[in-house]
């Protein structure tokens, strides 16, 4: 079970330490919280990343802003000076966030294989299963009802939060988040026909995932078919993102919510997928690509850059009369091209 | 564990008065189950709603039907007359409904911290695990396998199904129903980047969710960032939705399956979302809104109505040469242009 | 808790014994793995099914190939002659597969239900729970923190992963695999419209699930309203596909990763069903149908064929200025028309 004994509150002098932040004002200042330049109020810290917010500046109600330098002078309370504010406001939330600690140990109702390895400063939850082979390393936390496969191994200070799901053979890195209903190292959907139906293409491969990896609630991640499925250092994933089978995903890539990508298709670094992207399988896309929500992905992208598919929007009224209008597109076209051949 | 000890079956007069509707026909008719129109046998009652099936009236052999008084004197059986039949069809299926009461009490293998507070008349199942500040109100299920983080509030008469995960510091009403694989409480997606990377973003938002809500099978819901994500009364919510930090849905707005709505925007009352649908992040949605199913939603909507993207399907081969005809839209619409100069 | 004793190598006559392939080379050859045709190495079996690869054949490093009769003699190495080589490397996969096996027997901290039957050949995880009524054929394996609702029956051999969840009432079949994260069971979503609200349609019947069926992690099936929601035998499912109250899905269809198909519709056999894609609810396609990835079908499919929907991807500025066009296509196409009859 969990332990809630974290500091809730700091004075700006002890903030500006632990930030590494210029202070201009009062180090006195007791700060117990977060809030936007329009909603904080005394007691709060807010920030101003974006210049479009800098309006709010003159009647904000905190106690103290994280500002570039160059809006100090108009600010009407003390400030923390950044060069990134939004970097700076990131770390600050980690100070005040309050999800609870685990208690360092076993919990007596957790099933741990004795060929399991746990370090014993890891936290090990209620109705957690651990399955021969399996290593846990320093400072790994595993919420109530996490199963580990056999043969895992599970990096130091990595949280998996309740009821994540880990099959055989998967290897997770340092200090990387999984939030609840995740599920890696499923059978990837491989199968060969036959007269009789489906054979199943049993999945030899493993997961192999990197270090400071987040991984989104409900996400699914397979195991690859012969070689491994890999995510690489820094990835971040939002939920109910699909990893199919012998995916790679490049270093500090991020996947926004809902989106699939099929097997074996390799993304590159720093790419940012939003929503409800689909990905087809067997592509390859390089670095530093952006991809817009909801757009299908059907070719390989050679080229860094953005990229979209689909329609706008529309009352559906109007749309429907456009829809129509698209099944006829290679036909309209043919017509064109002969009004400009008639006409000349 | 359960008890199955639900009445399965009732005479007509029983129903009438239960539901409040008008007789017309025998009062000790034994009415055992619910079937259509078309496939209800004797023993069963059905239901009129929709006129284009009323053709189907003259040969039911149902042994009553819930309709409308207009169609009473064609009716050939027992007939319960109400002004809404499928409201009231709605209400008799949760009088034959077999889904099993859980037994009240604390299973002896769930984990309830001694700092939660669990009504008496709650029904806390196998291996849960609860932990502290806690407070599940009267009449509470929850199934085998969930897990509470600290400081969630359940209220009265709601049903956790098995396996659900709430994080900590979330509240939700009374009279919700929660299926199986539903996380709600994880982080939402926040990551400021960096020249080392994305740094977290500490998610210190909670949830709020008011009474009535229901939730389908493998729903997320993230936690806000700063302030908290909020689902108002009546709100229904479909399978693997998702519901990204400091989103507001509505009242009684109903969201279809495998809609992903992200961070921060507003849906208002009674809309209805389709399924599969994409709303992208930081808009307003007015009330009494259609959204059609798979449509990408990247503006406000100021206006009431039904809204639509996306193209119609056709078969692959025709298909192909539209979409091919789509990439030279633009194109094509100058050399319109140019014709219509051309031919004035 | 598992048990790894699974033979991981064999000689290549004993391999060609068993999968029934005529052998030409040195049956004494150990093979302790599989790989692809351009990463094979000594000790590893590979396979040529794709006639593409052929120029790979004559540099492959495997100590054996799985391969058609036509290319066994250029082939540099022993070989296994095979008919259906991609069928004969599947069912090779599934003698390398080093899945676990798990013990037999009830593991202690399981909550059974003394109105259980549960064959004493199958193997029920930590943590599971089966409630009254259930029956557990033979061969079953139920992973961590399985769930199975009152009345539920599995067929045998079956296999369930951890943290699966089944509600009341449904049947599955021989030999299916289903992985974490599924639920299956849940309510459908069905609601009828008060002035009071959104009133529950009580989902009163069941899930039939048939023989040697696949369903991929996160996947979510739910009950019927009146009668079942029925998945025939074959039927293979990916990762996160929601399928809705009622659908009946045919013999052998293949499902990809995140596709939802809505109430009531009834999906044909041998169909293949790419990624994402949406199907509207009370619809009807025949056999042997192929829909595209993230198509969305919102009519009835009444011949065998392939179908798609959507727009083909482009760098964003392209697409921006073509989607703006699709939104003018009616106007556009009117404007065609007018030129047509100015011009003849």
């Amino acid at each position: 079970m969990a332990v809630m004994s974290r500091q809730l509150d700091f004075c700006l002098g002890e903030l500006a330490e632990r930030l590494e932040l210029e202070l201009r004002g009062d180090n006195t200042l007791r700060i117990e919280g977060l809030a936007t330049l329009q909603t904080a109020r005394r007691g709060q810290i807010t920030f101003l990343a974006n210049p479009q917010y800098r309006r709010y500046l003159k009647d904000c109600a905190a106690s103290a802003v994280i500002l570039k330098a160059e809006f100090a002078d108009e600010c009407p309370t003390a400030c923390l000076v950044a060069k990134d504010p939004y970097l700076a406001f990131a770390k600050t939330t980690q100070l005040f966030d309050q999800c609870p600690r685990a208690r360092v140990g076993i919990h007596p109702t957790a099933c741990v294989s004795p060929e399991a390895r746990v370090d014993p400063s890891a936290s090990i939850g209620p109705h957690c299963c651990i399955e021969e082979g399996v290593s846990v390393g320093s400072g790994v936390t595993l919420g109530a009802g996490v199963v580990l496969g056999s043969a895992t191994q599970i990096g130091r200070d990595t949280h998996l939060h309740p009821n994540v799901t880990v099959y055989h053979g998967v290897s997770m890195g340092a200090n990387c988040t999984v939030h609840s209903g995740v599920v890696i190292g499923a059978d990837g959907f491989g199968f060969a026909p036959s007269a009789a139906g489906w054979e199943k293409i049993a999945q030899l491969g493993g997961v192999r995932i990197g270090d400071r990896v987040d991984i989104g609630a409900g996400t699914t991640i397979d195991r690859g078919a012969l070689d491994d499925t890999v995510i690489a250092d820094g990835v971040i994933i939002d939920n109910q993102v699909q990893i199919a089978h012998n995916v790679c995903i490049g270093k500090n890539t991020a996947i926004a919510g809902c989106t699939a990508i099929a097997g074996s298709t390799v993304v590159g670094a720093n790419c940012t997928i939003a929503g409800a992207v689909g990905i087809v399988g067997h592509l390859h896309i390089v670095d530093n690509v952006h991809i817009t929500a909801m757009s299908l992905v059907t070719k390989s992208i050679r080229e860094s850059g953005s990229y979209s598919s689909g329609t706008g929007m529309q009352q559906t009224r109007q749309w429907r009369k456009n829809a129509a209008r698209f099944s006829q597109l290679d036909e309209l076209s043919r017509r064109i091209h002969s009004l400009e051949k008639a006409s000349t």
